[in-house]
């Protein structure tokens, strides 16, 4: 899995920082990817990179702000010209719905592909069989939302020394044992799968947060993660006006982390006062509250691993 | 007077072109400007042009397909962080209010100037003292305007030797004169203002229209007109083509400024199927239809010079 970031700016965009878009790339086989948030110019960073919209699969929108959202109706219509562009669903808070309807009907639009909304409340919002997502509501100036991305545990590899001393044949049979199943040989024998399979490679977990001020919810969805994307609009010193905006200072962001126990922090969503340097530097001054920060940085790629599989 | 193209891409964006969005330059003393639509990414394109945001005056949409429009909220939205934004007007088709509410509703945009949305009809649409703008409708798959933007004249040159011969004080009296007024002096002579103003120098005529077929009113109003923007969507021989889509060819836009007598035209709104350089070897193609064509270029400045004044 990979982050990229297509847009860290708050509030509008700068020469060097676009408004917020994170695409997050999926791993192999589908390889596709999701975005959350889509705010103007999203689809222009795109035409640079190697994010194709007919690749996209999912979108999450975190909030109903003008610079989260106003790259959607020229995103969602420019998909459309993208060959083997399948069905699309978009996650996000009530009136989602009612700003694509009522932009689509104004402006004429008919897209090529199927388009489900999707008005979120808190939970669980998808569960198949690859990832787990739950939403929960932060604390901004209109309803927002944060999202906990919880992988499937991978199951773990088939021990084929001691497959062959079991004498299991090659076939379904690895298969029933490899999702954890007991299976009986023609012989009579019962083959335990714990016996021939390693332990599942734990999933990742991604915690990508809407604008907030720091808020419960936000440890919670962030807790353990292996990576946290939290918002710092301001530097800190500058909580009342934080306060005021419903968003938080770089300060609050590295204290969210360190309380949830997460692994890793990327702050994001800078106010434009602050040019890349001193981003760079306000993230520094956190260190001493959570060591594994570090700015968003635009078009950048940053590598979510699985953690090396310790084998019992 | 000067043009520059922000976008020049019809539908969608591509690497080396946005989608619509025209800027016209003002002349001194106001140097202000005025956007012919806005489409996504506009307000990204002036970041690093001289067009401020708080200098724009004027806004006209030609009509309300995404590739026009989309970029409008955000445009609005950051103008407020500009210090000086004063008020603003749009003028658009009917659906433009409608557009600009619903989104601002649901995005919870307040903006901290006056912005005034006036949903026009064919005719007159603006008369002050500088300038005269009439717009049309032309032939689209839903309702676009075109726009004739006539410059008032500029009163013509004192005579100060023939002035000061005639014994007129310098003051009031000249104001007077060059306005047209005749002025009787203390001494009881009559002082007529053509014996001491030179002709006036005529205003510019601009044309700037919506995607269209061709049509007769696309004719009408760029009649004679100093410069034309028309679409050229499609390259010559795909007429059936862009009549369907509601667009024009490179052969028939160069037919309309051959039938309105336009000086000179400048073609834009390319398909995203050619690259830059078959844009340019299009415009090239039917120069012998009307040999003043250009093809518009991303982001560089065209100058539309008054006409050098013949005196009497």
């Amino acid at each position: 899995m990979q982050l990229m970031f297509l847009g860290t700016s708050a509030g509008r965009p700068t020469r060097s920082r676009n408004v917020t878009s994170i695409a997050l790339s999926l791993p192999e086989p589908q390889c596709g990817f999701w975005l959350f948030d889509v705010g103007e110019g999203t689809q222009h960073r795109m035409l640079g990179s190697k994010l194709k919209l007919n690749k996209l699969e999912r979108i999450f929108i975190t909030h109903l702000h003008g610079d989260h959202i106003y790259g959607l109706p020229g995103l969602l219509s420019s998909r459309g010209y993208f060959e083997g562009a399948g069905p699309l669903t978009i996650y996000g808070p009530q009136g989602l719905r009612a700003y694509l309807d009522s932009i689509f009907n104004l402006t004429g639009v008919h897209l090529g592909y199927e388009l489900h909304v999707v008005e979120i409340t808190e939970g669980e919002i998808i569960a198949d069989d690859r990832f787990v997502v739950e939403a929960a509501e932060l604390q901004h100036r209109l309803p927002s939302f944060g999202f906990r991305i919880t992988e499937r545990p991978l199951s773990g590899q088939l021990n084929l020394k001691r497959l062959a001393e079991l004498g299991v044949p090659a076939g379904p049979l690895f298969g029933k044992l490899k999702r954890g199943e007991d299976v009986t040989l023609a012989c009579g024998t019962t083959v335990t799968a714990s016996d021939v399979v390693g332990k599942p490679h734990p999933g990742r977990v991604v915690t990508i947060l809407g604008d907030t001020r720091p808020c419960e919810n936000a440890v919670r969805l962030a807790c353990n993660a292996d990576l946290l994307v939290h918002e710092a609009t301001f530097a800190g010193g500058l909580e009342e006006k934080a306060a005021a905006y419903g968003h938080s200072t770089f300060t609050q962001a590295a204290e969210i982390a360190r309380d949830a126990g997460a692994k890793r922090l990327v702050v994001t969503h800078f106010s434009s006062r602050y040019d890349d340097e001193e981003v760079a530097e306000l993230a520094n001054g956190v260190k001493g509250i959570f060591e594994q920060i570090e700015p968003a940085v635009e078009m950048a790629e940053i590598n979510v691993p699985r953690l090396p599989l310790t084998n019992s």
